[in-house]
């Protein structure tokens, strides 16, 4: 019997962290981490796990895209999907009907990443490698066959990429042996959240600084006397030598993100990430030449290889920060990093939220093995929130992460967090009762 | 008792356009059109029609994504929606949990579209006025307080919004009697459809030019042998005054569109629509400076006013293609004809599909009237399907839409053809039961 993909659950996931504040940013005073989970089972019995995250409010619409397109991974072989992810990525992405949804942008492609990361889950599982081995195991030929370059090829082709992975091919197993024992560089926004207090936020860097970190940061653009005064307590608390970036979320025009970080300046900010909307890819090259050496990054919310190459043709940015689960997935993550590495620009992966350190770890870690080959000006971000909800969960230690070493992407959430923080009807969720289960009627 | 909004029906509706290959492209071989359709009902019996155009599969996101919006329309009251929907538009749009599905993008913003054109839809039938009248009898400073500038501001401040608007405004009178006399110019797709044989492509043209059109298009990028022959054919049945647009609806990447274009440049192509990727301005800039003097035009896939911006700021095309369904309705079209003006760009507004032409008459006459003032190398899309679905149809003869006189955005679908094509339970969806109702059990 072929072992085929028999079933495809999606679950909303909702954790109510807008109770704390924490993840509270100049756009998302209020949010609540959640995903919509997505597990794959085999006829075999055999899982693969994905997620896109969310922040609350909305996953239901990001639920039901997972489920519409799920149609197309039901019932294929497990054989043909995990040793082709590419093949669905494009059957998902390039679906004539649906495609009109999107292109390429918004809860439909996320969609498909969900679903193409958890066949990607499954594939490394089966190969019993963690995912940013088996993609460093990948041949430079595989790997780009594993990319659609419909619409890059004005800045990379195929042959290009090849030349970017078989100059990488010496030294994989070096870089490979010290990824294993020194981990990859990691960045902290722990203690940079909005909402947090002076005394929280001094003593959060101060902490940040202890652990380990040579890059911490900071949210700003909610009110621009609060920002110089939280920028000065931060530098005092971490001192000069540790860089601060600092994250304003999309809340300026590009006039406006000029003024405010020519006040943030003094305070040397390491870069400014998400100036204004993430679409804006020549307003992103206005900031940077005005702001210039300050760096400008981008990423989190940038919604397809499309706008990539155009933010690095335009010289708009001068760090890329990869998202897990904003793009299709694995592989359009995949023609992210070539297109990094073509315009020689870092990347510094978004993370947080839930689940994406988990996930995008590997995917920076393929990336110094087998691509870039080096960790200079580059980190992952963490942030110390809800990482317990996952079976494999990140381990972050002296300022770093360390490589995983359990087969698949990470992408597990524990089975009791499932049942816990489902949304509407986990426990967290519903609206406790006036009277208690259990309590009869009054007796005469 | 203060009116208010007592519901929001969404409803999938869907036309087996795909069993006749109408409106099938490079990229779209088998649509079926159909609307994820919008009708909000207040609690003094009034209605307001609004509708998300889409191509089958997928439709069910729509509704779901419009559904988890209406929450935020249901009880509000009617003289507050209806006197200020851009407060709406910001509402829907700038929601801090669901903004992290887009921002401003995909299935989210067509739905917030959706509900804001309903809302315009009932604004203008409480007015008693078409839409395009409705705006056209607002003054400058209304206009410009429906627009939302905060990322626009770098290309178009309200102060120079302002400007182009009050300089329009004497003439508004005598361009409105122009616009119920003598219509606004149209140009049809109906010949050029890639799913049509040669024989009926010769035909269609002709006839085309028999009714008085002066700009037909032709659906391209299937293969370039079939292209050429088809542009051959188009040419011979239109002569040479008539101008033929090609729509490759994004097939290409950005080398392949310049080579494939260069082999269709004797037939005198007018313009080339969507060669590449919507999101890429930097590849459109590329494709029109490589094609000049064919003209560049995309737009009904540029998901929101910041990608126009840029479109415009990097003189990437010579036609402004708004839809009225892609962005977050009326108010976020409104900044687009500002932007429009403002680089001096003519606007030729997408339309067909269902619905399509009947919702984008409007703002195009608006754009006359009280903007732009010209007609001048502009025309609205036209395309002969499915208009008798509506209960206030476009329009449109010798070749030429007539200015819409009932009150509202012309946006209300049939009853009866709502019941027929609701999918999936309508009866031209439902399949067909191998045993006629009534059948009884076979007698003995």
């Amino acid at each position: 019997m072929t072992e085929r993909i028999s079933s495809v659950e999606t679950i909303d996931v909702r954790f109510p962290t807008s109770r704390h504040r924490d993840g509270s940013d100049a756009m998302n005073p209020f949010p609540d981490y959640s995903a919509a989970y997505v597990v794959l089972r085999t006829s075999a019995g055999a899982c693969g796990y994905g997620l896109v995250f969310t922040v609350g409010r909305g996953t239901e619409i990001q639920v039901a895209a997972v489920r519409s397109l799920a149609s197309m991974v039901i019932d294929r072989p497990v054989d043909e999907l995990t040793a082709d992810p590419g093949a669905l990525a494009r059957r998902l992405v390039g679906d004539s009907q649906i495609r009109w949804l999107g292109p390429e942008k918004g809860v439909v492609h996320m969609a498909a990443g969900g679903l193409v990361n958890a066949v990607w889950d499954l594939a490394a599982r089966r190969a019993g490698k963690p995912l940013w081995k088996l993609l460093a195991d990948l041949t430079p030929e595989q790997l780009v066959a594993q990319v659609d370059f419909r619409y890059l090829r004005d800045a990379l082709t195929e042959q290009e990429a090849l030349a970017l992975l078989r100059a990488a091919v010496d030294g994989r197993a070096e870089r490979e042996r010290r990824l294993r024992t020194e981990g990859y560089p990691a960045y902290t926004t722990t203690p940079g959240w909005l909402g947090y207090d002076d005394e929280k936020l001094a003593r959060l860097c101060a902490e940040a600084v202890r652990d380990g970190y040579r890059l911490i940061k900071i949210k700003v653009g909610g009110n621009l006397a609060d920002d110089v005064r939280r920028m000065g307590i931060a530098r005092r608390a971490v001192g000069p030598d540790v860089r601060i970036a600092v994250d304003a979320n999309q809340i300026w025009g590009v006039p406006e993100a000029i003024r405010w970080m020519r006040e943030l300046a003094p305070f040397d900010p390491y870069w400014i990430e998400e100036p204004t909307s993430p679409d804006d890819v020549l307003g992103h090259a206005a900031v940077r030449k005005a702001l210039a050496p300050v760096r400008v990054a981008t990423g989190e919310h940038v919604h397809n290889a499309v706008m990539f190459k155009q933010l690095l043709q335009a010289d708009a940015v001068d760090v890329v920060q990869i998202d897990a689960c904003r793009v299709a997935g694995v592989n359009e993550n995949l023609a992210i990093l070539l297109l990094a590495a073509k315009f020689g620009v870092p990347v510094c992966p978004h993370a947080g939220g839930v689940g994406l350190c988990e996930l995008v770890q590997h995917l920076a870690m393929f990336d110094f093995v087998a691509l870039s080959g080096s960790t200079e000006d580059r980190a992952i971000e963490y942030v110390d929130h809800l990482h317990e909800h996952f079976t494999d969960p990140v381990r972050v230690s002296g300022g770093r992460y360390h490589a995983p070493t359990a087969p698949g992407m990470s992408a597990e959430i524990v089975p009791a967090s499932v049942i816990e923080y489902r949304y509407p009807d986990g426990p967290q969720w519903m609206p406790v009762s006036a009277v208690p289960v259990g309590t009869g009627a009054p007796t005469a």
